[in-house]
């Protein structure tokens, strides 16, 4: 049997000494970080090590790495250090830093210090890649340089939206879409499969298997476009506000070219906010756009819901549809199998139905100019989005691909359903079709034989006017 | 004095005996309602009798008039009937028939009952209208021709559409922008009037009243761009679907034919349904809808939450603004005034945020063809819809219009801020930028002296350098 | 046919001029409210007037009296003013006054609207009772008097207490163990009703449907006590805490005596709070009994969707019980019958669910001495607990009672349910009864012939080892 | 510099071969679990892999030890087999297996598979702890020795409990009394520091500083005391109740005698539960403990609101009161420094508002014998009681313990406060009360100034009656 040696070796330094306004501190001294991460680190010890979303952490690559090149441009930063900077955030883009962002969600509220650890790694990788030594004063500061033209409440709202924007284009849609076209396809094979329908959970009048999923696909389909509704005001930055909207110290033109160039290195249509006192004392649009992801939930929590339904049994529930079965479903009983993927789904849905709460009231709690919730924001937000992608992905690929009627089943409910009068009541009335299906119920009997029996059809008249195939309707 | 004397009769005759396809039942007398209303009304004691908003009735008003001229234009109603139902219609959007209503939202979740109360008080009130005596049998069946092509599951969603699309464009819209719009004026009104600005709500650097201003009118543009966006969802109607969404006992083209009445007796751009599926099983249109309502709710909670406390004081709180007194504010502290308005409207969206968990709740809790929390949905978005317009026009009227700047103070607080010391990163780096600002803070002396003392600046540097008027940029 | 005239004669004079520190006001001439009630009403277009619940004004006479009584009993109030506001108390809570609170829930966050609307009534009443006429300057006055030793900030937060904490134990305790009692009559009766069990909405071993009851009566009996466990905390009144919780401008004793003649006058265990500071900044006893109310949700949608789900069919679902036919369940489709009580509890359900969104958010927004999210937090509170009980009771009255077994199916489901296997686990074990199980479920066939066919038991083993009723355990 | 060599080697053999009831799956070679634990991790790629949180994993060592114990004693499992089982249980509790937990969150609702891979690995390592090769044949088979009389259904929730109840009582409530005790000693120190009260963000009557922390005292005292309410639900043990709640496969006296276990080697008092039905098919104990932590959130959040609001500034704000400098404040703005612990407080409130809405939805959502949201109900309540926890110690340390008065400005704001004038209504009444203190809020002028000049009051009476420290009250 083939194997594998893996070897890691690392040789941990104690520390160096690195300073801030406020002082020296002790950092690992085998880290680029500096000495505003360092008290991060020491003051918020909050939930685990390094909660930060690695896709803030990229999002901050890509602007930082715009902002040098426009600074350089609009000639406030030499060309050198922005090539020293864009380095490192290329670097930061290949995952070769990713032990470097330690910081933690639960810190400052303006994310602050995850701003300054990126501007800290990047200040001191790019001197290592200069070839210095780490420890020694670099040659890009992390404020005058890797900062410039920047504050933390323009780049971490930007990074928000950066990372927000990129996951919904690039892994939610797909996903959903994903399984919106295999629904699609359920939709188009089961076209002409009459089951029965059901409202309140009771027995009601056909329609076809088709329909029924169709309803999932016309779901995911507003969902989709209330989700791509929400993204242009997810494309504004707020890049070239700096600490209040006003864009103090930065150069003129900043903010419109900073955004070009995330545009550019991001391949995707961000601008510039227009108003930067929003987008910073606000998060609306994170708002905004969970709440679509929320849409998406709540459609998929009925989906999920009856795809079990559906399939429930084998022997004691509806059963009217095969679902995978992926995994042994207990522990206990032998031979069983449950909707597995449906629960992750609906759990799934459920996490995010709380994300919007968080998100919802970290919305409202903004002050004057700045909203100091913005790491809670990105975290639930990225979370949802993620997780929806990730559960459509699953749901589809373990469950929704391999659904297939079960058409004894369909046809023996279908067959015996007492819903089937409603087309009397053109013919006879509402009060006359009333009474067959009542009389049918409490004897056990037939619709066809008490429609008879009551006088109110003949038997040819019966058979010509419930045909269930007759009342699915020429409605998609 | 002049007076008025209001004189109002009523007689009631106890009760006449009404049937429906379970039997007998007691109805009061000089009621239009039949008798399945009247055992709503008896098993549903739940909350305030009449709960179901009048927007609903009126809806159905709408649909059931619109159904008439449908039904009779595709030959399966005769012109008579139709011209019946129509006027009984009409009464009801004249308000004539207000007390005929009595059922509640915590009902059937379907609203099949309320569906059913309409449909009776039609067949009993066009009796009378054409000279019947109330209890006798009626030419109008309510099944059978007021209900006709017609289910409580395609009926009640109607309701519902237009009546929430009705609220939000003729109520919602037009009262946020009447906010919108003042806060733009003070906007442009403030535009020159230079303060200090406070993010993590500690002093920062200075911004004007009007940028402040202006990004609140940002997120109301936002947010009615947001709800417009909601707008084509909402408009599709579910009617023509009937009881599970295939349209059975509907006859052709019914479902497009009477979308178009409704859009023409409401004025509103309502079209038919897509998928009738869809429109029945899941309301995430209402669901799409009232995130957008919430948002609004997130945006003006910041608004009003800004504005009291700016107006904080008089004399220990921030008191950079006046807000109109309205009414004495203490029943114990004499001449005592608070921001009354901006608590109602924070109350106000304080309850928008539940009713938004509400709708997202019921919305993921359809089964198969049909979703059964119709009422309570209905109840929290038209209770959103209007909660968020008369607070708006309140905040508006009461204290929007009255904002004016305490210049004094705006100019005593900006004069005094460490903050400015932010001008001078791009001349001596933030290091020494900080220096100055942190010994200032600790001798309580003003930057200027600290500045020249530490030898970074000169007098004249500074004067030309921090300018507070000169830190606003050029952003809107 | 008998019948009743009602003839009602108002007669309204159209003002008088009333006036407080502000100025002057018109007031309807024949409202006993003053200057203050009218600035609000007229300052306060939100929602539906008089939308203040009653409970609250119900408690705001309890605790007048109360104030009253202490101020005369501690000298600073004479005893015959005492009398005069006493006698308008009764009446207030005789119901004489309905119509004499006109505000609503959306206005100053304090209820100090709502505390001078009762302060002015009382003042004007009084004066009227004593012979005067309505306008003319009263012997008792609204603020120095009837408002003595109070202030809106201690009299409010005591009126949502005391409203609060009289409906949970008068309204929503009782009608939640009526229904509790009702299922533990259920689960004595089904003790012996052996059925399948599910999991995952899948067959699972079986049970007694007793024993499946007996997990509602659990439930509840829980939800109680944890309601129960809020009480005290509920129990704490802020009065004498006055403006800032200091008790400014009461006399000695007043906080403790004021409390015992609102125990005695509501005959309920209420005290003063040991920390009024606490009682007028935080509403966290509204927060936690709320927390209570929302898990009663929780649990009462369980019983609920589980009822229903039981209850589905008649042919097409599960149908193992029976629920009561209250009325037509379809407009459309005769002879429909619906879990309408189940839809209207989980509506109830839902509505919670929101409102605790609510209360939580608004409990959080206390600044320094004061919330002013008191009104909507009592609105949400009690219309949560009235909701609760008015739906235990609807349900259980028309649902509950009478649930019945359909002893024939169950006993259909129990005998074909292939889970039964499980019970050979310790026999054969879990390997081999799984291959039995998915034999029998792959070939259409019973346990019992696959698993001799497998040659893993003998018949006799297999109906020794085999026996649903042996396999409900021992357990209640 | 002293330095640290740390050496990881790992070697992974690629595969081996595993089997259960549905086939052969590869599994790493070097990991110990199964067949069934490898199908979940490919089933489910949804969030980060091994996000089932570490405390649940503990738990179900804990309880598969316990049942051992248990099984052994009641004759049903040989005594070699407990110990090996025991063996492997310890080396999970002392993190020695942390490496074969990979299966995340959103897996199976009942959480199946996470207990099938605690199965798995001790039966593999025990196997190997035998001196066997790991892929052979197991003496200790994982589902009929490790998960003797249990079931996924049973063994899940109590693990949930365990893991609830013992960090609730382990890290939140001693966290949340750390702060508690803290802000009591301030109370304490503050006691006679006389300030200006603030209602409505307006200013009010005095109150001592201390008082004011008082407040804080008293909200966290109760949030303990809800807390500690709720645990004898969350006590409650499932395990015995199997697959449905009837205890198929159980010896008797196993329910009891397993919890007694439990609570032995965790030294925690837990106990069987009452109803095991409850116990599988609800998660009310989840929901009423996070209900409490949710109430401690919103109490947490007015504290750490008012906290920030009091230190704002520092020239343009309250200023009240001190709070540690921890960093730099921002990356733009020299010298500022903000209330960054505040902000992680509030933002992980905000968290667990959120938590609370996905609980609850989720206890919702049982159907019939189980509820199968156990994995989500876990992950949320893990997160926001550590959490909570987390910041609590994160605020007390870094914020809490440093807090000063700013005796200076303390006393600057409470000297001008017009609201002193409340202290001459007892005197003057409360009319002309508002005329000194709205002459003087109109004049910029004092209150004694205008009660002298109005003529209401002389010098010395005005001095007499109107002294702050007067007006605090003998209430603490």
């Amino acid at each position: 049997m083939p194997f594998v040696v893996k070897l890691n070796i690392s040789i941990t330094m104690n520390y160096r000494i690195e300073k801030d306004t406020m002082g020296e501190v002790q950092v690992p001294a085998d880290k680029f970080w500096g000495a505003q991460t360092e008290r991060s680190r020491n003051n918020f010890k909050i939930g685990p090590e390094g909660s930060m979303p690695t896709e803030i952490i990229e999002a901050f690559a890509y602007l930082k790495k715009a902002a040098a090149f426009t600074n350089t441009d609009l000639g406030v930063l030499p060309s050198e250090k922005r090539d020293m900077i864009a380095k490192v955030c290329e670097e930061i883009l290949e995952g070769k830093l990713n032990d470097q962002f330690p910081l933690v969600i639960w810190q400052t509220g303006s994310g602050t210090q995850s701003n300054m650890n990126v501007n800290e790694v990047i200040a001191n990788r790019s001197h290592v890649n200069a070839g210095g030594n780490l420890g020694d004063k670099t040659e890009v500061h992390p404020n005058d340089d890797v900062n410039k033209s920047q504050s933390s409440n323009d780049t971490y709202p930007t990074a928000m939206h950066i990372a927000a924007y990129k996951k919904v284009v690039e892994t939610t849609i797909p996903a959903v879409e994903k399984l919106r076209d295999t629904l699609a396809e359920k939709t188009e094979a089961f076209k002409n499969i009459v089951k029965i329908g059901r409202t309140h959970l009771m027995d009601a009048t056909p329609l076809t298997l088709g329909q029924e999923f169709s309803g999932y696909v016309a779901q995911l389909n507003y969902g989709i476009k209330a989700l791509k509704n929400t993204l242009p005001h997810l494309s504004e930055l707020a890049l070239g506000g700096t600490a209040v909207g006003t864009g103090l110290n930065t150069p003129q033109g900043y903010d419109v070219k900073v955004a070009e160039y995330i545009a550019k290195f991001t391949n995707l249509p961000l601008v510039t906010a227009e108003n930067k006192f929003e987008a910073l004392a606000a998060h609306d649009a994170i708002v905004e756009s969970h709440g679509a992801l929320k849409q998406l939930a709540v459609s998929l929590y009925k989906i999920a819901q009856d795809v079990r339904l559906l399939a429930s049994g084998p022997r004691s529930g509806i059963g009217e549809i095969h679902i995978p079965e992926n995994e042994p479903g207990s522990s206990i009983m032998p031979g069983k199998v449950n909707p597995t993927q449906n629960e992750a789904l609906t759990m799934v849905c459920a996490q995010v139905l709380g994300n919007d709460t968080t998100i919802s009231f970290a919305g409202t709690q903004g002050n004057y100019e700045l909203n100091v919730f913005k790491p809670v924001m990105a975290y639930n937000f990225l979370q949802s989005a993620q997780l929806i992608a990730d559960a459509c992905i699953s749901f589809n690929d373990h469950c929704a691909v391999g659904i297939e009627p079960n058409h004894e089943r369909i046809k023996e409910l279908v067959d015996k359903s007492l819903m089937l009068v409603t087309a009397l009541n053109t013919h006879i009335g509402y009060e006359n079709a009333a009474k067959i299906a009542k009389t049918a119920h409490k004897n056990g009997t037939t619709l066809k034989e008490e429609a008879i029996n009551l006088g109110f059809v003949t038997s040819e008249q019966f058979d010509e006017w419930v045909k269930p195939e007759d009342m699915v309707g020429g409605l998609k």
